[in-house]
């Protein structure tokens, strides 16, 4: 952005329109998360060409789908070329045996209707396209830290004040903090009421999954305050307790609570693009019209359905062959999890996340996060992300992702291990 | 929604949140015009259960994609399931092959660099993410009659005032009128300054394709004004003549345009959601700032680039051999355009669009459009679009969409002519 700014000065004799810049992306910082990490990789390379970087940074899938689903996609496309087999609009709310399956696989137990949900091009569009939903006149809490679209998208939907320096915070937002502290559930008893409280459970970063008792705490401190909660449940594949994969396993949720969710983690379509939203008819806004209403008319007006060819490969993972394909490469992910846990715990490392979570979360008591990020990829060629990027709360913290290929999971441990063994506990001096 | 609002009312005891309805989805009119016309559909399927319903309603593509195309897409779906062919998340704007094969296609005369191009999911989503960019205190111009989206966006994101029953305006947005009585183009002389300009060209609904000199009046008063104008190419692979196939043809064009575009028609990407927005470097908010800055956060914060097997197909779309199997497309519908034209021509009604665009927008004067298409329906179970449903420029006329098989334009075609020569102008008398 400095480069551009620097680029319009010199124009000098350019056209500006009369249009004012939208004052709420003018209060957005300019830093966003993983662009910073990019450029900062880019510098690395530039300083050690040869380097062989290791990239446990942002949450991308690595490993191939399961062919029976791409075979489905590829079909699906090839039909598309035949009178019988082509498709033109489908639905914008998904196509309805997709909606179907998603209804039957995740939510059998919990009464949730084909119509309730509504099939998206991935969770971090349909944050958007809640926060049009909402409008710039409610008030939101998120976690710190958390997933950086829930805050981003409300300060460009204009809920949220000015950016303070200071704090790291913006104004009118409620941050509510978890951390190790709290077994990563926020002090309710001193949480402000807001409209809407965004949750991530399993969490991303923390990788905390939040506990049935936890759950059940927010979904009551929301029917208190007449809240609604947004449920961010892109990672429950990854649950290995028996922490709730959705917040409709809470009694009560269905009047508060509309969930995200997202085969981007789940079945390795961070590319393909393919998601849900579920929003119960029980919700409804205070004068007593439903929100399933109004997201439907902005689902209709703002977006056109998911790609059919996606929707084909997501219908395929509901199947029994599929589902069980997806399963074996998300306890691959989990294995290198587990590899990532045990090889910060062993170097004497607070460590959260990693069993419920394809993240992995670690302490560094007393350093900041981004000379923690700087000193490991130095050191060791290897790209984490600095826990201040999720905010504040995340200022001692490192995330480590566990998608990524075995070797480079086993080698990225080894680097760790001896740049560790060579300077005893070097990271914990990165103030 | 009036059902909707009953089963509220009965639930009584239902728990109902304290967050209150967006203001800017209350004045949001429920009648959205698609679903509207499918309930009709329904209604009528209902009285006529065995009636042959040929639906030239909608604008949805009916003719399989070029078999290449889709073979590119099952490929690069197959090989999701390998180590070497698997991706992940691709930039948001957009794969780098794909931007630089549209503006190599699109605008290289124009001088439109691949950096300016951000790849999409289909126009519609674009229009709603350009009004995430500019915010709610801008004002807004559209044409009268024009596609929903612009307005609907406007409305949802904060622009609009009521909905005034009167006149069938919103308030606080600018209808400019486009009409057969002056060309299609507005009276400029008389219409305000607004911050931004939405046209549509080759249009939808009216078919009229703005010629090189009416386009240059356009970017002359943007200029003069300082507004942007956001331009709508959905349709312009089906322009014959000379007529501009893109705003940036028209000198100066950069410094107060934002393009956006569209696979769905010129390739039959429908369902397999596909399209492009082109931000010009240029172009710049009053402070200075380059809009293209801010677009590129909110498609990092609110969207996360299209299906890469989606954009693997619009890849080969643009392949020489790719683009001439799309063009026979293109063609075979707009052979269908011409036999309607020809159909309600002969039938001595005034008839216009069909020549650049794949929409016919057929004269009723002195009826309204609604009667109209009630009475194409009961008579001819032919299914239409009346133009009031695109604002109240379009009362008189209704949208006759050239998507279709042959047989059933030609079938469409005949009962049209029947309808007309039993009842002397019986349409005419719909008032």
């Amino acid at each position: 952005m400095v480069q551009a700014r620097l680029r319009v000065q010199k124009q000098g004799n350019g056209h500006c329109t009369n249009v004012p810049r939208n004052v709420n992306l003018e209060k957005l910082q300019s830093n966003y998360l993983f662009p910073e990490i990019s450029k900062r990789e880019f510098q690395h390379l530039d300083k050690y060409p040869n380097a062989k970087v290791i990239s446990l940074g942002i949450g991308d899938t690595t490993e191939p789908i399961p062919e029976q689903i791409t075979l489905s996609m590829a079909n699906y496309a090839c039909a598309l070329s035949t009178s019988d087999g082509y498709r033109g609009y489908g639905a914008e709310q998904g196509n309805q045996a997709l909606r179907k399956a998603i209804a039957e696989t995740f939510y059998k137990d919990v009464l949730i209707k084909d119509t309730e949900v509504f099939v998206s091009d991935g969770s971090q569009c349909d944050i958007s396209r809640l926060q049009l939903l909402l409008g710039s006149k409610v008030t939101i809490a998120v976690q710190d830290p958390s997933f950086p679209a829930y805050i981003d998208s409300s300060v460009i939907i204009g809920q949220a004040g000015d950016f303070q320096d200071k704090t790291g915070k913006y104004q009118n937002i409620e941050y509510m903090q978890c951390g190790a502290e709290n077994n990563f559930f926020p002090n309710l008893a001193t949480t402000p009421r807001t409209d809407i409280i965004f949750f991530c459970s399993p969490n991303n970063p923390t990788g905390h999954a939040a506990t049935r008792e936890q759950l059940q705490k927010l979904v009551e401190f929301a029917r208190d305050n007449g809240s609604i909660i947004i449920f961010d449940t892109a990672y429950s594949a990854y649950i290995t307790d028996d922490s709730p994969k959705s917040i409709f396993e809470i009694p009560g949720a269905k009047e508060v609570a509309i969930e995200i969710s997202s085969f981007s983690k789940f079945a390795g379509f961070t590319g393909v693009r393919l998601g849900w939203t579920v929003v119960p008819e029980e919700l409804l806004f205070s004068s007593g019209f439903p929100v399933i209403n109004d997201f439907n008319r902005i689902v209709c007006t703002c977006f056109n359905g998911a790609s059919n060819i996606a929707q084909a490969g997501g219908l395929e993972c509901l199947s029994s062959e599929g589902f069980q394909a997806i399963r074996s490469v998300i306890d691959y992910y989990k294995e290198n999890a587990k590899i990532l846990v045990d090889t910060f715990s062993s170097l004497g490392l607070k460590v959260y996340g990693g069993v419920n979570a394809p993240y992995v979360w670690v302490h560094f008591p007393g350093s900041k996060s981004w000379n923690v990020f700087a000193e490991i990829l130095e050191k060791t060629h290897i790209i984490t992300v600095p826990g201040s990027g999720f905010g504040p709360g995340g200022a001692e913290y490192i995330r480590i992702s566990a998608f990524g290929q075995r070797e480079r999971i086993i080698e990225a441990s080894r680097r760790l291990q001896k740049l560790f063994s060579q300077e005893k506990q070097p990271l914990l001096n990165s103030v």
